[in-house]
């Protein structure tokens, strides 16, 4: 079994390591993520400009490569043949904050998933819901373990074509956790806000600031599972057709 | 009607100069498009910087804003609050190459019109599905006529609630167009190759490389729809949840 690990905050991450850290028991991993931090950078492929690939030594010593590419171009590299061994299966995190409702189509740990769909292998995101005062010095084992967990199954059991899963782990003990809950894709509720400030020359310039995103707390969703405190793992697919307006739209005459 | 039009590939793309021209007979235009190309983007939500935005002139002697955002912040910005005037609909394009299948993922034309969706407006994305040797010069007057007929229906009509259009315009006289077909995403086939290359200094670089992308012909999908001779409008939704897949995984034992 040959795991690829990625991630969108870079290769130093902690959750990272951590990841590639609790893959090794399932079998040979290849870390393969961005230089740099491409959170909420979307699923980008790069084709404008070439790209660079470096190997790089983690932490624990362990080798691994970088790339000036987005999370889904280290995903794409390796596929495409930079590395020899075939890969099996592509998992991507530990995200240091949770991606849920409609952060799926903006988040680069879940793209990175979405990539190995698209290319035909099982895909899993990682991520982990996190308190909000506490950015630094994050606990990651439970989420680690439970990537081990939902790995060892999809290794066990496969995934349907073209579906990926994204695993969101509330930020607990594992003995806490309530259990493994299979969700949707809920809604979430950005507070986003306009920073209008003035540079020392004068001149406008804005952040997209506010505070941190929350959620509608329905049963069944991602969102409420955290909130539950229950693993939250949602398969996620790439038909994004909206089938239930297709009728509406079918009677519009032209 | 308050119209905003923006696109991918810059402010100063012909596409996006055919889109707004056309829209100005339905309503008020405002113009907000990035400073430069950000194809194959994906879904960007740029809170790691500030962004600067500019008054510009468009070749039409028409004022414009550009920002150094993303084409998705090139919506939040302005819904934010950064125009004074509500914004009714958001128009993405023109495209200059199709976005299909896959490509809604990765289409910045295509997030842009999903961040419109996410703000509670209706959205739609326009691309022109160009000849493949014919980049330059191209006749976008056909997809800006069916933009603003798809426009007219969905201000006559409105969008459900987290729908936005995908549109796809054949490379045809508005005469030679079929019809307008409503379709489902249909599957792209990416033909990307590794190019390995050697810079002045002996050191190795990536492309992502290959022939253009193709699809699946299937009938009822947006690549179908567009061999066909057809307009394709798809309807697409933001939430990504594999429902098909949820039974299997919840007979998952953990």
């Amino acid at each position: 079994m040959h795991i690829l690990v990625t991630n969108d905050d870079g290769v130093t991450a902690p959750g990272l390591l951590a990841l590639a850290q609790e893959m090794r028991k399932l079998g040979k991993v290849t870390v393969f993520a961005p230089d740099r931090n491409w959170s909420a950078s979307g699923h980008v492929k790069t084709m404008d400009r070439p790209l660079r690939v470096r190997e790089v030594i983690l932490a624990d010593g362990s080798a691994a490569f970088s790339s000036d590419g987005a999370p889904s171009d280290c995903v794409a590299l390796p596929l495409l043949g930079l590395l020899e061994e075939k890969v099996d299966i592509v998992v991507s995190g530990i995200n240091p904050n949770a991606n849920i409702g409609h952060d799926v189509t903006y988040s680069g740990t879940v793209t990175a998933a979405m990539e190995a769909a698209i290319d035909g292998l099982p895909g899993i995101a990682v991520s982990l819901d996190s308190p909000e005062n506490h950015k630094s010095g994050l606990d990651y084992s439970t989420a680690a373990s439970v990537a081990r967990r939902v790995v060892e199954k999809v290794i066990a059991d496969g995934l349907p074509a073209g579906v990926l899963l994204n695993v969101n782990v509330p930020y607990l003990k594992e003995a806490e956790l309530k259990g493994f809950m299979i969700t949707r894709q809920g809604l979430r509720v950005y507070r986003d806000e306009l920073d209008r400030r003035l540079d020392p020359r004068g001149r406008p310039y804005y952040w997209i600031g506010g505070q941190a995103p929350t959620g509608v707390d329905e049963p069944g969703t991602d969102f409420g599972a955290l909130r539950a405190g229950y693993v939250s793992v949602t398969p996620l697919q790439l038909d994004l057709t909206a089938r239930e307006a297709m009728d509406g739209l079918k009677k519009w005459k032209w």
